[in-house]
């Protein structure tokens, strides 16, 4: 293009552009999109396009905003994180979301377990279409897993360690293909979006195959001992510091779930169920399995051991690991790493969160404490959920520790390594240490409780979430919270334990009750506590 | 060389070789060896060399022979599994004794815990000179075991897996340097060294030294739990079906030995255990370590678990497992092998061989039936120790048929590797199979004994020990065992747990005491039963 200016007049160029790929349509198919794109731009103009992006993330953030009066930075950083999570979920459509979204090259775009433990949790309460996208991926790739189970020996589906689009692509397999909890993160992130939802279609079809698929998996991953507790042995949980042992809670616990779930779906759908070949007795043989789970527990410590035997081992050695030895895996051996008393990041803890009712609120106290002296958190996804159970156990301060941590993981470079992509796990991880951790969100079975409690440097904390075509508010200060439901039928919640209805556009505020008087304060690995959190203003702001 | 020859006329040509091989002296000292040998055998003559090495195997065999009536290929085999012992151990002098010996290819060269548990347990009875040179060797690696330890972070010497001259060539961990007992079983090899030629000089230096360093490393491989018992945690025991488990009880047994003697030759010398930095409080520690060693038994099944919780594991499908599926290394990935109860080789039983005083008969007795049914025999090292337990709980038939498996292996190419070289360990172990199998010879603590049966296949069983500057020659039939004492002063060991003293020249004739009722005949994984053996003629004879 040429044009011939006099001085003093004006060219104004405006360019569109379109981009289209496909790793299955023809190359002219894949032109029609962007010339169709191109057309449609063309139409509605730079100012059109602007508003229909700015109406997206309008609609985004009226579900989703978080404010948190009293730290900027952490403000900064929450909205930070809930963007790019957005950017990494919203649009997946058929595809993982990986670990590293679409922001570098870090895991070489693979997607792992991350995707159903940190990120979807958070989507499924702020952009549940999303959620029902990632897991039709998933479900995509059944027949992959399924074939994957085969090979291994097992019924039902493996789901892959890491992967792309399906296939296992783990080289280190008592780090990879032995952590197969990764099943029932895929599960139990079913059974919240079903919670959340009631998506009926969902869960007859994607969500019955999934549940039924992992199920099998466990029955036959696991089997009954002489006494007729039913064991998982050998597998690895979400602490990359242990491999290889026998009942790891965590995985227990999951599995536990998943069992029960797919054997409750099952029984509503039977037609579908009978597509899929699950009979009375495979149904039996779930809920048995579920029912006579081993959780190991300690007697002599009055702990859960991480897993079998795990508390039995000599305790790592951090008076004399210093900080240029972390991360330990770049320093010691794994043979050494195993067979210790060394935290990678959140396992038994994370078994808490995930499934805190098989927990008493004492054992939470004291498995808390005795895990918080050993973890390193040489993993960028620990400190999101030792946020929310040192919330929920009184620790306030370290909760609002923990959550700066995980909340500036990548704004402040903290594993030197964002320049690899940002860790999409840990960013949902700050929205997880907001709302589960000091809002105190819970959503077992379908109930809806909060127990919100401000640490002393924040003045007020305030989210919404959808919940079954509701849409609740939730406006938390330090000495009550104010629910207000913007959307919906009324709702029932509870608040610390009391129930509480929500009638629409009908604000209630209900009083923070006293906190009980918290029990010692745990300590962390020596040279390995969070950064005490000094509240501190936005950046460039 | 020319010659012109009439008619009829006869040249007979007579070629000397010498061969010379240094990899620290310099070529022309290696041409002078070679030289000097050229030198010696021209003074000689073919007559004289012949005449040399004749000598020289007429006294090995007639240290070493082992006579069986009733079934000459197993006569044949077991003195071709002499001949090669000696090939392989009586010339190594600072070199390694390889896993194949000079045979073959296999294993790369590589020396294993084979040498010092299967090797040199005969050399030790047949020709103690050897084992001397063989240790010296394994001391003059102590400087690379130590920097070893050293660099995994423990105290003492770490010696390698599988080594040419004492680096760590090791490629897959769980299975390589996991797997510290090799360090035990150098110290078991000193032990019966000592046990066995009360060789004072060498228990001094050497002796005290592998023993010292090795339990140097014990101590910080292990460590107390909270009711003060001593555990080793995630390291791998002979069976490589299973890795990383706590308290192997092989390896703490061993371990427990290895701890107590090294107190206790340390105490013996005080100027030599002072140039080591043995002080009285490392002694200490030692004997704690031993006494208080974690020693798992499982008390729903009345049997102990080859590693703690072993016997909670599920037990490998056999019945699914077909054939070709054999070795099963080749057909399941190790997650799963790790994870069930199957056995590759003796384990538990290799505890019972090599630490009998630390079970009870009974105990012997329901543990081997325990571990046959899940042994699989995909190694050669293990039918020679299976061999050994079956005569001692009483199934001599069992013996005699594993007994034949470990003799074979090589001259019927029993697991189509010979061409790779011949399995030095295995042709050791039908030594071992003959002598404390079915003789029952034992030597712990210095105090031999012996409790010979022959199966009904054999008629007799003749062999010879050299024990403390003593030849014994054995000479069993089906109802009595004659003791003759060849060399040295009187002797006193125990018959079928009567003390017998034994007068040179003047043989003993002992009854054998009837035979216990036997305990059901143990069962093996279906299809890995050994050979019905039927007693056979010597090959070519």
């Amino acid at each position: 293009m040429t044009a011939s200016l006099e001085r003093g007049q004006r060219l104004r160029l405006v360019k569109f552009v379109a981009y289209g790929w496909s790793g299955s349509r023809s190359l002219p198919a894949v032109r029609d999109q962007a010339d169709a794109a191109l057309a449609g731009a063309r139409r509605i103009g730079w100012e059109g396009l602007l508003g229909e992006q700015r109406s997206y993330l309008d609609a985004f953030w009226d579900r989703a905003d978080v404010e948190l009066d009293g730290d900027a930075e952490i403000q900064q950083a929450v909205r930070f994180s809930l963007f790019h999570v957005l950017q990494a979920g919203a649009r997946a459509e058929g595809r993982a979301i990986a670990a590293k979204g679409l922001t570098g090259p870090g895991y070489d775009g693979h997607c792992f377990w991350g995707t159903e433990a940190y990120v979807l949790p958070v989507l499924t309460y702020v952009a549940p279409d999303a959620v029902a996208h990632a897991l039709r991926w998933r479900h995509s790739t059944l027949p992959m897993a399924i074939e994957r189970a085969r090979l291994l020996g097992f019924a039902g589906a493996a789901f892959p360690w890491r992967t792309i689009h399906g296939e296992a692509c783990s080289g280190y397999w008592p780090a990879g293909m032995a952590a197969f909890h990764v099943n029932a993160d895929i599960a139990d992130a079913v059974i919240r979006y079903l919670n959340v939802t009631d998506d009926e279609a969902f869960e007859k079809s994607t969500g019955l195959a999934l549940l039924a698929e992992t199920a099998r998996l466990w029955r036959s991953l696991g089997h009954h001992d002489s006494e007729g507790r039913f064991r998982i042995d050998g597998v690895t949980g979400p602490d990359e510091y242990s491999a290889i042992a026998d009942n790891n809670i965590y995985t227990n616990l999951m599995a536990q779930q998943n069992l029960a779930v797919a054997a409750e779906v099952a029984a509503r759908h039977p037609e579908a169920a009978r597509e899929l070949n699950i009979d009375e007795e495979e149904m039996a043989a779930w809920r048995d399995a579920a029912k006579e789970m081993t959780i190991p527990f300690d007697d002599t410590l009055g702990v859960h051991p991480q897993s079998e035997g795990f508390t039995n081992h000599q305790v790592w050695d951090f008076a004399a690991t210093v900080a240029e030895q972390y991360p330990l895996l770049l320093h010691f051996p794994y043979f050494d790493l195993y067979r210790k008393q060394v935290v990678k990041q959140a396992d038994l803890v994370m078994a808490m969160h995930r499934r805190g009712d098989a927990f008493a609120a004492e054992q939470k106290a004291r498995n808390f404490s005795y895990y918080e002296a050993l973890t390193v958190r040489d993993s960028s996804l620990s400190a999101c959920i030792q946020a929310v159970l040192a919330a929920e156990v009184g620790h306030l301060r370290l909760a609002y520790d923990y959550l700066a941590e995980a909340a500036l993981m990548d704004l402040d470079d903290l594993e030197h390594n964002t320049r690899d992509g940002l860790h999409m796990a840990a960013l949902a991880g700050s929205w997880i240490a907001v709302v589960a951790g000091l809002a105190g969100t819970r959503d077992r079975g379908g109930a809806l409780s909060f127990a919100p409690r401000l640490p002393e440097e924040l003045s007020r904390l305030a989210f919404k979430i959808s919940f079954r075509k509701r849409r609740l508010a939730i406006d938390v200060r330090a000495g009550s919270t104010t629910y207000n439901l913007l959307e919906g039928e009324p709702l029932t919640f509870a608040h610390h334990g009391e129930a509480m209805t929500a009638l629409l556009n009908e604000p209630i505020e209900c009083p923070i009750p006293p906190a009980h008087a918290p029990s010692p304060i745990p300590t962390q690995p020596a040279g390995r506590e969070p950064v005490r959190r000094r509240p501190t203003k936005a950046r460039g702001g």
